[in-house]
């Protein structure tokens, strides 16, 4: 992977965990909130995974922000 | 595929179709622009693809739009 996607996915995954703290929930927590499993959660916040589009949008809505206010916080 | 995710991703779609359509450029030329497949761009324009965040990245980049704002015009 590009080294500027993998430095763009750091930056999603730590506003999706700024997200996640914001609510007070554990990974555990989100990953049940999200209908996902917790280890996706944890891969997807340190920017491991190409996560899919509907992912990103499935996670905004889980922390309660559009898709795009959440780009917006990691500077996307 | 959720009924939501798939309105998302038509949305993105043609988002993503007006941005390339400001460009002037066919669905070819903008495909090697993005450095994919040229059916690639008429699934994803079409909602047909669910689309990986870097894909979403690099389209973007190619129209020349933050992330944010492609998808604040898509109204997500």
């Amino acid at each position: 992977m590009a080294a500027e996607s993998a430095k763009e996915l750091r930056a999603l995954g730590e506003a999706i965990r700024a997200g996640r703290k914001t609510l007070g929930l554990s990974q555990e927590d989100f990953a049940e909130r999200c209908d996902v499993h917790r280890t996706y959660v944890g891969q997807v916040e340190r920017g491991e995974k190409n996560i899919s589009f509907t992912n990103v949008l499935r996670i905004a809505r889980a922390i309660g922000q559009k898709p795009s206010v959440l780009l917006g916080k990691a500077g996307l």
